[in-house]
């Protein structure tokens, strides 16, 4: 269904920014405004959103009745079939809108190959349009946030049952075949992305793809999973310990946990990214591991994994309540291991801030 | 690890191509070169490749040890941090390799708004890459070729298994369980795609995204899906029939699976994607259902699950050995019902034609 106020929202954005119109392909803006989820494939679709608030879709033909089924007849719909491409459909809708002149802004969603075509059917002055709609997604209402706290409850239980099922003598693709199974259990829609399972030194990989390690005493073991709520995503980790931890892996830890509450800490109305990225960078920097720590402290989540607000050195934007973002230091020493502690933070109405994960932080030592 | 025999043959390419270089990002393509795969996320990442076959890695920090892992000291890995951006990288990889005053290709694992930064970073003339490696990928050596009939067996066995798990009463995401439970079982590398399961009126959109409607007696059902092995992708459709079909569903389901011989039968090395497309296509529109057949015959498939060669009308390049693409047909009766029948074909080395799938076509009834 098409979401006419998010539209209007929309197109109040576009004059503000001077663009003559934005082209949203398949992506969380697409969801956001129309709930459609399309089939990922080659084919070049979306929609044109212009200024004035009028859309054309442009439609691969196999797509014809399910955009038809979302978007309705407010919508101008142009069809391409395979044989003939997507340049004659994309210049017609074009046309119909009146866009050409003047600034298009294309989002996340458009391959640049396809940007590449579009150019040779109308040929405007494309420009950067990934974050048009943040001010829109990443001020989340108050059913937005409902639905997060319930994704964020989802991954505590998940989180919590694997925590007893975790044992050494597994395969990393043992825990996360296990996840897929208690998520399928909780929750019909399926992950917000592909467990991370990361044991040993594959932890020092913040987003390690393996799975075929077995998991041994004297690991940490990274856990980084999430699901979907209502289309709204959770994204949470924890790091876990088989046998007894080091002396290291007990200081790391805590420099570590330590960082993650000072960030939490940290998050208010009026605060901005680079605050609270600094606040927790500050431990981890303080304690010798700045070198170690690879990454911004977190990101917005919303219907996208990744979206704004980026918490990272430079975003110097206020937050604002409704904003829901990933507070996860980390220190990853290569060969060795790694440890992630992440809870997702919204901002309350009233400013403060509000963790959506429970689940403990705390070292859990597993025997 | 870097394929340095394709990197060469890559290069050989851009050279006749008149191109200075090309611009890989996460795709098929990364994994042909160097067997890369990295976790999807908004951070510009990939591989730059000159005519001189001289290699640059653009480096998001956090992935700094798996890409150094895997593409090894041969090739310049260009670092950045979050905070800072990837112009500076990008520009320094370019400046080493000599790269910008002619025309860059882009692969299709570049995200439009990336594009329009590396414009910002490097202005060079980019242009659409997304089938420069074609020549190399579309065809498939005796190992490749093999990998992809093991991934087409392990398809018809769980073809077969849910031929005899479906039932009515079921719901669509039921039989969508029990076939990821299936392949999890066979197979170790997980799904070509998110398989689709359209039941009764959803069958009429090829791509259908449901889940939720309960299967009926009088419905078809048609099922979508594939695995990889080693990398390599199946892909396959059958329609089921819940309970005794009617006779207009009979004649629906004998056009297609006439049509989807008719296109078996048309392939050769020599003919061309076009041949084939037409006479499949000719079958379905004599028989008065051209209109409801929506999409191209079939699509080239390898470690991309959409590849050259495509089996579409226009399409006058003649097949040659190690072709491997899809046949399927498909009559889409919008609110009523669709039948598809799918199968994988390759062009053996002496140029006939081997169905990578065995499973039966016939109609099977469900009681």
């Amino acid at each position: 269904m098409l979401h006419t106020d998010r539209i209007g929202k929309l197109a109040e954005i576009l004059r503000t920014d001077g663009l003559e119109a934005i082209f949203a392909g398949p992506s969380a803006d697409m969801e956001y405004l129309a709930d459609l989820k399309l089939f990922d494939d080659e084919r070049p679709k979306g929609l044109m959103i212009s200024k004035d608030g009028k859309c054309f879709a442009l439609v691969p033909m196999l797509y014809g009745e399910e955009m038809r089924n979302a978007l309705g007849e407010s919508v101008s719909h142009k069809i391409w079939a395979d044989h003939e491409g997507f340049h004659e459909a994309f210049r017609g809708g074009c046309r119909e809108l009146g866009i050409g002149a003047g600034k298009i802004a294309i989002n996340d969603g458009v391959r640049a190959v396809d940007l590449i075509e579009m150019k040779k059917a109308v040929g405007a002055d494309y420009v950067n349009g990934a974050e048009t709609l943040s001010p829109l997604r990443s001020r989340k209402d108050e059913t937005e946030l409902e639905n997060m706290r319930r994704a964020g409850a989802i991954a505590d239980a998940v989180m919590e049952d694997i925590s007893k099922f975790l044992k050494p003598g597994m395969k990393e693709r043992d825990v996360r075949d296990r996840l897929l199974e208690l998520f399928a259990e909780q929750d019909e829609e399926g992950l917000s992305f592909s467990p991370i399972v990361a044991s040993g030194p594959g932890g020092s990989m913040p987003h390690y793809q393996g799975s075929g390690r077995e998991i041994r005493g004297g690991d940490f073991v990274v856990i980084d999973m999430g699901c979907r709520y209502r289309g709204y995503c959770s994204d949470m980790t924890r790091t876990f310990c088989i046998g007894e931890p080091t002396a290291e892996m007990k200081k790391v830890y805590g420099i570590v946990l330590e960082a993650q509450k000072a960030g939490e800490a940290a998050v208010r109305a009026g605060a901005t990214g680079q605050d609270v990225d600094r606040a927790a960078r500050r431990v981890i920097a303080d304690a010798g591991y700045g070198d170690c720590f690879l990454n911004r402290l977190g990101h917005g989540v919303g219907i996208a994994i990744h979206e704004n607000p980026y918490i990272i050195e430079g975003n110097d934007a206020p937050l604002v309540p409704g904003n829901v973002f990933s507070v996860e230091p980390g220190i990853y020493l290569p060969g060795k291991f790694g440890v992630r502690i992440e809870n997702l933070v919204a901002v309350r109405a009233d400013g403060t801030a509000e963790p959506l994960n429970k689940f403990t932080r705390d070292m859990i030592v597993i025997k």
